[in-house]
Formats: C-alpha cells, sequence, structure tokens
C-alpha cells in the first residue's frame, strides 16, 4: 500500500512527462506554422499523430487510472491544490477513456475531409459541397457527446472540454438579455447616422515599422520577450511550448493598420496569462489557464478594454504618430479612436467591432445548438444563418462564402467553443471593473504607459491560479460575483454612448 | 506465434514511434540553438531529458528485446534490408540495455559538471581546473567500455558507437602511414618559403550579401531548400528533423568569408546525404547515414574535393566577384584560390587548412587512447599534447588554452569520436577519385557549375543506401576497395605541389 505522499510523487512524475510530451507537439505544431520547410508537412503530420498518440496512450493507461482513484480515495485536502490538479487529469482521463478509439478515428477522418470540402465550399461558395460533410460531423459529435456526457444535454458534454462547468442553460440565461441590449444598442447607433470613418488606418504602414511597434507594445503591456517570442503566420496564435516559453505570432497588412496592432494585443494578452501562471504549477495538470472563456478575457482585456481605450491612446498616440508621420499628419486623437472604434453592421465575425462581436457568437450558438439537438437540418442553415444576421446584425450575408461558410471551427468538429469568445467578452469587463474598483489610478496608469499596476492586479487574482480553480469559482473570487453581463454592457453603453452621442 | 510478417510489421510500427520521437527531439534540440528565447533554458533541458528517457524506455523494452531476438532467429534474407533494420536496431539496444542506469545517470551529471569546468579552464587557461574532471569522465567512460565491450580493447567498445565496425588496430594501421606522409608534406611545404596571403579573405563582406552567397551555393550544390532550411547559429551543425526536414545553420563574420560559406558547404554537405536516403527507410533504422565517417565524407567532398578546388572557382568566382566588386577588386583567380588553400602550421583544429587537419586529430587520437588505457596520466596531458604538436605540425602552442584546452569534445564524453573526422576525409577523396573514374566529365562540369552527375552518383553509391550497410563494405561497393588513405595522400600531394611549387 502506497502512502499518500507516494501516490502523490508518482503522479507528478507522470504529469511532468505529459506536460513535456505535450510541450514536444506545440513545439512541433509552432514550427509548423512558422519555420517548416513546405516539403516537411506530411512528414510532420505524421509526427504531432505519433506524440498525441503517445499522450492518448498515457492518460488512459490503466496504471494512471489506478492512480487517480486511490488518490481519489484518500484524505488529500479536498481544497489544495494537489487535489484540483487530481480534478483536472481526471477530466482529462474521462474525456479520453470514454470516447471509443473507433469514433476519435472516425472523427480525425471525417473533420479531415470536412475540413477541405469546406475549403472548396467557401471559395466556390457552393454550400452544398460541405452539407454531407457538416451533417456527418454533427452526427458524429452527437455520438461524442453521448458516450461522454452524464445524462445532461448534449451541448452541456461538448462544452465542458472548453469552458469547464458552462451549461447550456446557463449560457441561455445569460445570452438571452445580452442578445436584446446588444441588438438595441447596435440599432441605436445605427439610427444616429453618425459614420465614423477608418481610411486613417488603411492608410499605407511599412511593415518594418509595424513589427517594431507590436514588439514594442506588447512589451509595455509586460509581455516577457525573456520566455517569449513574436513571429508572423498566416493565423495569429499564441501558444505555450512549457510553462516558461510562451510564443506569440502576427499577421501584418502593409495596408491596414489593425490586423497586426490589435492582433498582437490580443495573443500578448493570452501569453501573458500563460507566463503569470505560478511556478509551482508548471508541469502540473495545473499549468493552463483555467478555461478558453477566462483565456479569452485576457486577450480582449487587452486589445479592447486598454488597447482600444481612449486613455491609452491619449497616451500612445504621440508615439505612433512619430513613428507614422506622414500616414498620421494632422490626424486628431479623437479621430484615430473613433476610427479604430467605428460601428458597423458587419458580416464577418473576425473583424467584427465590439458592439457586433458577440451577436456574430450568438447566431453561432444558436444554431449550433439547434444543429446538435436535431431541431435544424443542415440544409436549411444557410437560411437560419441569414435570418439571424437580419434580425441581430441589420445585414443579409450576399452569399454563403460570406455567411455561414466563413468559419471553419464546425469543420474542424468544434462545436460548443464558439461561446468562450463572447463569455471570454464579458469576463473582461467583469475583470476590468474589479481591477479598476482595487485600482483608482487604474485609468491614469494607463493614460501614463504603466500597466504594472493592471497586470499585477490580474496576475493576483486570475493568472498566478492557472487551472486550480473552475472558471466560476476563479470569478467569484476575483470579481465577488458569478459571471454577469451587466459590466460589459455598461462599458459598451458608456464608451459608444460617447463616441455615438447617443442619450 | 506471430508470422514473420506481423513481427516485421510490429516492428516497424515500433521503429516509426522512435523515429518520430527522436525527431520532436531533434526539433526541440534545433530550436534551441536557433530561436528559442533565452529564459526557456532549463524548461527545455527537461523536455530534452524528459524525451530521451521515453526513446531509451522504448529501447529497451522487453517487448522491444524479445521482438529482435525473435526477428534474428527467423528467416529474415540476411542480405536483405529487413535484416539490416534489425542489425541496426540491435546496435542501438544493446548499447542501451548494456548501459546501466547507473552509470547513464553518472556520466549526464559529470559531464555537465566537466563542461564547466572545461570552460572556466579555457577562458583563464587554468588546466588544473579541468583535470580532476577530465579524470573522472574517462573513469566513467572505462566503465562504459567494459559494460558494452566484447572483451576487446576498450577503444574499440567507444568509436563502436560512432563508427561501427572500426577498431583501434585499423586505425592505427591506416594512420602511422599517414602521419608520416602528412608530415613530411607539411614540412616540404614550410621548406619552399612560400607564404600565400589569406588577407583577401578578410575583407569586409556584408553579412547580407553572404547570406544571399550561401543560400545560392547551397541550392547549386543540390541541396533541397524545400525539405531544409539554413539558419544562423554559434555552432553550425546540419540536423534531420524527420527524412523531410534536414535543416543546416551557419555563423557569418563580416570580417572573414571563409567562416560562412565554406562552413555551408560542409552543413549542405551532411545535409545532402540525409536528403539522399531511399524514401522507403524513412522512420526506420535504416534512415540515417551509416557512420560519422561516412557522414563526415559528405561534408568535406563538398566543402573541400570541390569547394576549395581550382575547377569550381574557374567556374564560381565571376560571380562571387560580381557579389562583392570592391572586396574582390584586382584579385586574380588563381591568389584567391591560393588564399581559400592557404596552409600553415597551426594550432587550432577548426581552422586548420587540408594539409594540417588530419595531423590535428592524429594528436587526439594518440592521447585519448592512452588516457583511456591508462598509459597516460591526465596531469601529463598538456606536455604530451604539446610536443605532439611540436613534431607532428611543428608549432607549440603558448597556452593550455590553445592547446588541449581547445576542443570540447571529451569534456562531453566524446571519447572515440575525433577519428570520424580524419576517416571522413580519406573517404572523401576515395569516393571522389571513384566518381571522377565514372564520370569523365566531372571536372568540366564543376567548372561550368553543374553538380547534378556527381550528386547522383553520390546518391546512387553512398547516399540512398543509408544505414543498409556498415561503412566498410559500403565503401567496398562505392570504390571497390577498402579504406585506403593513397586516394587522400594523391589529392593533398597533386593539389598542394602545384599551389606551392614542389617537386
Amino acid at each position: 500500500m502506497s502512502t499518500l505522499r507516494e501516490l502523490l510523487e508518482r503522479f507528478k512524475v507522470e504529469a511532468g512527462i505529459l506536460s513535456d510530451l505535450a510541450a514536444a507537439a506545440d513545439l512541433l505544431s509552432w514550427d509548423q506554422d512558422t519555420y517548416m520547410p513546405a516539403g516537411a508537412a506530411s512528414g510532420r503530420g505524421q509526427q504531432l499523430a505519433t506524440i498525441h498518440s503517445l499522450l492518448h496512450a498515457r492518460i488512459t493507461d490503466d496504471r494512471m487510472v489506478d492512480l487517480l482513484a486511490d488518490l481519489e480515495a484518500s484524505d488529500l485536502d479536498p481544497r489544495g491544490a494537489d487535489r484540483a490538479m487530481v480534478r483536472e487529469a481526471r477530466r482529462v482521463a474521462d474525456r479520453a477513456k470514454l470516447v471509443p478509439a473507433r469514433l476519435v478515428e472516425e472523427l480525425a477522418k471525417r473533420t479531415s475531409s470536412a475540413r477541405v470540402a469546406w475549403s472548396q465550399a467557401r471559395s466556390e461558395n457552393r454550400f452544398e459541397l460541405f452539407a454531407p460533410e457538416l451533417a456527418a460531423v454533427f452526427e458524429l459529435k452527437r455520438e461524442e457527446a453521448d458516450a461522454v456526457g452524464r445524462g445532461g444535454p448534449r451541448y452541456d458534454a461538448l462544452i465542458d472540454e472548453f469552458e469547464p462547468g458552462a451549461t447550456v442553460a446557463g449560457i441561455k440565461e445569460l445570452f438571452d438579455p445580452l442578445r436584446a441590449e446588444q441588438v438595441a444598442l447596435l440599432e441605436s447607433i445605427a439610427a444616429t447616422g453618425v459614420q465614423h470613418s477608418d481610411a486613417v488606418l488603411k492608410r499605407n504602414y511599412p511593415v518594418s515599422t509595424q513589427r517594431e511597434l507590436c514588439r514594442a507594445t506588447a512589451a509595455s503591456f509586460g509581455y516577457d520577450f525573456e520566455h517569449g517570442r513574436l513571429d508572423e503566420t498566416l493565423h495569429p496564435f499564441a501558444i505555450a511550448i512549457g510553462a516558461t516559453d510562451v510564443r506569440i505570432t502576427t499577421r501584418y497588412d502593409e495596408n491596414f493598420l489593425n490586423t497586426a496592432l490589435f492582433g498582437t494585443m490580443h495573443e500578448a494578452g493570452h501569453a501573458m496569462y500563460e507566463q503569470g501562471i505560478a511556478p509551482e504549477y508548471r508541469r502540473t495538470p495545473l499549468g493552463h489557464g483555467a478555461s478558453l472563456g477566462v483565456h479569452e478575457s485576457q486577450s480582449r482585456l487587452w486589445e479592447n478594454l486598454v488597447g482600444r481605450s481612449l486613455p491609452y491612446w491619449e497616451g500612445a498616440f504621440p508615439a505612433l504618430r512619430a513613428a507614422f508621420p506622414s500616414q498620421l499628419a494632422g490626424v486628431a486623437l479623437r479621430d484615430f479612436y473613433a476610427a479604430a472604434n467605428r460601428v458597423e453592421n458587419s458580416l464577418i465575425r473576425v473583424e467584427a467591432d465590439e458592439v457586433s462581436y458577440n451577436l456574430h457568437i450568438l447566431v453561432r450558438f444558436e444554431l449550433e445548438l439547434a444543429l446538435l439537438d436535431g431541431d435544424l437540418a443542415v440544409a436549411d442553415l444557410p437560411d437560419a444563418w441569414n435570418e439571424r444576421y437580419r434580425d441581430y446584425l441589420g445585414v443579409t450575408p450576399p452569399s454563403d462564402a460570406l455567411g455561414c461558410l466563413q468559419d471553419i471551427h464546425w469543420a474542424v468538429g468544434l462545436i460548443g467553443y464558439f461561446p468562450t469568445y463572447a463569455i471570454g467578452n464579458l469576463v473582461s469587463a467583469q475583470l476590468f471593473e474589479a481591477a479598476k474598483a482595487a485600482t483608482p489610478t487604474l485609468e491614469d496608469d494607463i493614460r501614463a504607459g504603466d500597466f504594472s499596476g493592471l497586470l499585477a492586479w490580474l496576475r493576483e487574482n486570475v493568472q498566478r491560479h492557472g487551472s486550480r480553480y473552475r472558471p466560476a469559482e476563479l470569478l467569484v473570487a476575483a470579481t465577488g460575483k458569478g459571471l454577469t453581463a451587466a459590466p460589459y454592457l455598461a462599458y459598451l453603453r458608456g464608451k459608444y454612448s460617447d463616441l455615438y452621442g447617443l442619450r
């Protein structure tokens, strides 16, 4: 009979191995998107498949499962970090054990072919090429939900992978009033007839200067280049290759300043979260962010609550103008700020402003739920999509390519993932409100380019905990209340009333 | 009872996993030297240790050992590729099994501390700081030799890891006449009093142009950038991250053209070998070069037999002059060629010309053999080193830092490794002679910048075979004879008689 100490020791050794293997996979993946020569693609796919299958084998190995059971039956302090490690390991192990190998394989094959079909359907604007693949993906995801679910709604079983503890009931309760409020705000902005131009952002901004600007901006926020780096990829991302190596990427558009600048702020926000996790959680199941929603709260907070705020640009605009003197000659701070926050009834999620963004998410959430539950047939998706865009966003997609074919998520099996984007927005405002309450000088600090107080508050209340607490617990501890849309709606109303002269 | 087919299938699946894991370790290592942020060093060390220990565990696992035994007892065609795969897997498994875990750990610790001591001893020119560490490394390597050896000389057990089949007796037989001949040649060059200046190579060569030159040169030789890339590191190397991704690095010195240019040729030579291995050997134990000596033959062939030859520069010099018009204004081809092949009685191995290079190796071979066998005490190493440098190379190191402390190899436990450098030189000339015999237009082709015939010959006779044949077999098949110094000596005599006006 092993002592508790021995059990924990064995558990942590194994967790360290899993973490190092995952780091190797993450580096293979980062390299694939950055520096890998083109001809290595298929070999790289094989290497990634091997490492992932080794990870799966170790996670589902009987010795690991027995070890978890022993630890769960032990007298581990139920509120201690070690117990939380066991909880997180159990969550991952259950998912890995409960989804049959056959289903994993079918999902891999199907999402691979669906991805190809989606890409072709989008470029040819022919939804019917994608429809049968999409139906098959949803069918497999229903099977997956049945395999891992505990008898509740299928959607709950899927979202739990991305947002532990979230439920479809809770999300609906949150999103229903949110929809009404954001639709109303968007309509009242449209009713003013005010149109801020963003032409100033679409001048020629040489990439080399943008590159320096992005580096300097990320560093000023507190992103640690000693433990990270910034590279260029087609699709920007943040990735932790172990706890002490958290890299970000961005994409430069010579004729649009936003892409790289706000994109870098966003990815730096994700990366600073991982960089802020307590060293004692390294190489353990607690060494990552608590959920995708909490992760997105960090990226959106730096991108929007800080990076698109008036105080920030009051401080940062002179340096920006010095970097791009001809592009910004004669541009007033206030006009730049309005351009960076221009609201429009947008078709495309990834280009959406703050007022519209969540509405894009709500459309997806409602439709994927209906598809999963069988309340909507795949063939009816384009009409349902377009109807909701008309109702919520005031626009009708002129084509499915600019409509229900715009995102890759469903094709690759990410069902129950979209809500985490909206949750991230809500959490970002809720945290920012709490940080402001705790730090009365916060706006002045931001204006002065001093983000250390804000980062310290986030480190203390969110980042250092990693996955120690479930998202809901974490939020209550940090802000004194559960997830609520009120701070985000108040933030939007305040900011956009000012920008658009609303009552 | 499994059929042979089933045994082979299981063996190849496992070999593929080992190969993918090794590729992950290789990428972690490449990244460590190229793009990894500084603060990630200790985490990266841990990740590499984990992957290497997973590899070790799989290689020595009873199932793998039983599988090898079953395959060895089977009626596999003794001359087929599958049998060669089993042979190579056995070689690696035996080494891994026979060295006790305790010794592996002690070697890791000791070479780590010895490396630090070596670095300090070299920078402070205090051999006594390194001496006890070096003695401890040799003691552990004696233990390793006893663990893996089959009763022959200890040195044989160590060199077999790098040069399968090589023995101390065979090396002595090869090196003894070589020493006499190369010493005599060096002396007769010195006796002419001729001194070619290499000042022209030490002008200012902007790095950006050097970078383009190196890329173009490697590509012209046949290095495939679709399956590789060229980066910068302090210590240049070539590394295969799987068969379809063979990367090289170089180092640029703005005030010395040789470092990057000939260095890139050298690493490209290594990399083209790996790129030339038959696709059917990918992810098998045959998917790497046959030995370090054969590998070095490929790098030295491209660097020296091609890259430092008169025909090559007759073809390439005009383009070089166009790239560096001011640096090479008024420089005659013949003077450039003489500069690139300037002979001097050199102290430092890595800067040595072709006439001296093997003598540097012979010193190390003789001394490491004497140290291993206990015929030389570590305390007496500096004197023994200096005496040999005086006798063979006509120079006396003014300090141990420029003498026996110049190389890192012994500190990190590489005993029995140095001879492969000299073997590589000999093999390069023996192969080049055979390629010339098979391709009468070879020199004209090189002059015309057409290296495809040479590369095709090397692909056919050396590269495609990977580790299919032991080095000795490979050489006989490719050149009709076993390893001999004659072609290399004839090459040196011919080239340097011309350059220095010898009889």
